[in-house]
């Protein structure tokens, strides 16, 4: 059994989710932190039972750590958290507020945004909730014209979740918010991100190489 | 300052939303750990600064407890939890499946849930979200038609927010899934969760009274 988390994340994916699938938040994490890691794979097509066992809606991330297996990259990100104070500190009151905007990103931002976007693609660039996502972003746009850092006055676990929730291109496209860009660009170019990112990309590049090969 | 936690909620709200405001999750955590706790209130017609500073999205709950200021209902109940292991195990395992769990709840199934109802609520029954729901629904219907509990073999915190997702009406109604409704009616006839729910129902009852006291 490996002595270090192991990010779990599909073998290959399509061009367009590239730089987006969610174990580059965990690689981001960790990049953070200075944890060593391994990644390893599960199949992207024909996702089978022992999949299913360790993420029951056939997604992916998921982390396994010595005893511990965890899916949900909120989940696994809170978890990465406390191993280190890189990514969260370890007073009560910082803790708190972490944790408050860690369940903001998932829950009132990204349960906006993911389902607009998901109509969006559809065609649907006006959709029936354009008008609740534009408000919670709006509400975001305040929050981020008036402080530098989400939580505990420093980088935490929860800009890092935050910003990757408002990078996505069309949500970001969506509307100006001053504010908000300034902040998911100062956030993303942290050399963390960046190698996190880099690393994704590498991995499903290889992957096309290894298909080309087996193809 | 109170020397127990304060669950913030709104004075008064419409019919339709009784015994579904989030407070609800937080006054059902306190049964469940027996946690005295104090309720207060925000107004609910013309939200002011006071209520944005503690909840940038204008919305409840939050809860106060000492220095703590926390929002997100899913972030309360991950903070309440620590304070009793009626609500989650003290063990790595069992505090992390906790964790994926109140999650999944939060990020997996409610992301695709509110919006579809949300959409639903304007007319749209059947609406571009439909597909996504029905697929997050039939995982869970796997999950629960396997296991009594979510997380750590016992009833947790998991539980309480899976519950409180899954028990909305219009969900609920749609589509035929035996094992969710077992779960949802096994876990919402638990005497904590009846007590907190009269007790939501009762907070609004009077401020109705109050309201036609003044008007």
């Amino acid at each position: 059994m490996s002595q270090q988390p192991v990010i779990w994340t599909y073998d290959w994916v399509p061009e367009m989710p590239r730089g987006f699938v969610r174990d580059l938040r965990l690689r981001w994490a960790c990049e953070e932190a200075g944890l060593a890691h391994d990644v390893r794979t599960v199949p992207f097509e024909g996702r089978g039972p022992e999949h299913f066992a360790r993420q029951p809606f056939g997604q992916v991330p998921f982390l396994t750590d010595g005893d511990v297996t965890l899916f949900e990259s909120g989940a696994c990100l809170l978890y990465l958290a406390r191993k280190s104070e890189a990514l969260m500190p370890r007073d009560a009151v910082g803790e708190a507020e972490v944790l408050e905007w860690v369940v903001a990103a998932l829950n009132s931002m990204e349960m906006a945004s993911v389902p607009w976007w998901f109509l969006n693609m559809t065609g649907a660039t006006e959709n029936g909730l354009t008008g609740w996502m534009d408000s919670r972003l709006g509400h975001m746009e305040t929050v981020l014209g008036q402080r530098e850092w989400l939580a505990a006055g420093r980088f935490t676990v929860a800009d890092l979740l935050m910003a990757d929730v408002l990078r996505v291109p069309t949500v970001r496209a969506h509307g100006d918010r001053p504010a908000t860009e300034a902040y998911v660009k100062r956030i993303t170019s942290r050399p963390a991100f960046l190698k996190a990112r880099d690393a994704q990309l590498a991995h499903f590049a290889a992957a096309d190489k290894q298909r080309a090969k087996a193809g």
